[in-house]
C-alpha cells in the first residue's frame, strides 16, 4: 500500500495521457511526508493501475451533438492509523495534479473526476515482495 | 456518485448486450426518488463501467459438455446518509434490470449475478467536473 | 461471494500463468473448511477474476536496466459473520498459492504482492444465479 486505481471511460484515452498521469500521481504519493517529516508511504509498495472501461452509461447518455461524456474514478486505498491531516494533504496534492492533467479537457469537454481515499483496516493483509528489500536492503 | 461497476467473464460479451445493460442500470439509477420526491443520485455523478476480467475461473470449472459458467458482479458504490427505505428500493430497481436483460442468459446457461450497495464513507471525497455545472447551471 | 480480483500490471502477462493462477487460487477457496468441517464457500458463488491494468505506475519507475517492476494486488471480498481463525486460514492457503506460482519471478525480477480480505457487510446484497441451483439441485 497505498494503492491507486483509476477507473475511466475509454474516450478519455485519447484525450489525456494516462501513462503520464499515472506516474505523476505515483511521485505525488510518493512525496507525501507526515509530522515527523518522514515518507508517509514506502517506495516500493507504491503503485497506480489504470483501466478503462469496455463498456459504459455516463449520465442521461445524451451529450450535446459534437461532445461526449467522459468520467475518472480513482480510488486510494492506504493502510488505517495515518492522521486526518495526512490524508487530507495527500487527498489535496493528488486532486492538483489531476487539475494539473485534466482541467484542459474539463474545461473544453464534459468530464467528471471523483477521488476517493479509503483506509479501512482489511481483515486479512499479506505482502509478498522483491519490491520492498530492494529499495531497504538489509543493513550488514 | 453514484458509481456502479461490473465485474464479469468474458464468455457474457457474446451472450448480453453489456453496453445496453449499462444504460439501462444507469437511467434505473436517475430514476430513482426519496421520501420527498426529489432525485438520489445527481444527473451529471452517475456512472456505470463494465469490465470484462482477463482471465478467470468460476466454481469447480469443470462445466457439463457445452456450457461453460458465467459471472457478472455489480458493485455500486453511493455516498453515505441515504435512508434504508432508498438504499433497498434501488437495489431492488437494479435488480428488475438485472433480470430483464439476464433471464434468458441465466435460465440457458450457468450464469451467476451478484448485486452489492455499498455506501461506506470515504477518509478523503473530492470532484472535479464539467457535468456538474453543464447539467446545473449557477443561475443568474 | 467469495469473490476474489487481481489487479496487475500487464507486464505480468508473460511471466505467470494467470488463467492457472486464478483456477489454483479458486480450489483453494472451494478447499476451506470450517470448524464444523464444513465448506466454507459456496461451490456456485466462487469466482476469481484477473485484471491487466492499461497503463500503471510502481514506486518510483526507475528500475535497474534489463528490469521492470511488477505488482499483482488480490483482494478477496467474503460475507461477513465468519470467524478470525476462517479468515486467517483463508489468507495462509491463498498466500501459499502465491508463493507457489509466483516465487521463482519474484526472486527473479522486482514483483510486489499485497492479498487483502475484506468482509465488511453491504449495504444491500442480492442473487440471481444458476450456478447455485446447479450445484444444489432442490431434493424431491
Amino acid at each position: 500500500m497505498p494503492h491507486l486505481v483509476l477507473l475511466y471511460t475509454p474516450n478519455l484515452e485519447s484525450r489525456a495521457d494516462l501513462t503520464a498521469l499515472c506516474r505523476d500521481l505515483a511521485d505525488t504519493l510518493l512525496a507525501q511526508r507526515d509530522e515527523h517529516d518522514k515518507a508517509v508511504f514506502p517506495l516500493g509498495g507504491t503503485r497506480v493501475l489504470a483501466y478503462p472501461a469496455a463498456h459504459f452509461a455516463v449520465a442521461d447518455g445524451k451529450p450535446p451533438a459534437g461532445k461526449d461524456y467522459a468520467f475518472i474514478y480513482l480510488n486510494l486505498r492506504m493502510g488505517p492509523g495515518r492522521s486526518d491531516a495526512v490524508k487530507l494533504r495527500t487527498g489535496e496534492a493528488l486532486k492538483a495534479v489531476l487539475h494539473r492533467h485534466l482541467d484542459p479537457c474539463i474545461q473544453r469537454e464534459l468530464l467528471g473526476v471523483t477521488l476517493q481515499i479509503d483506509d479501512h483496516a482489511p481483515a486479512y493483509d499479506a505482502k509478498i515482495s522483491s519490491l520492498h528489500p530492494y529499495f531497504n536492503p538489509p543493513t550488514a
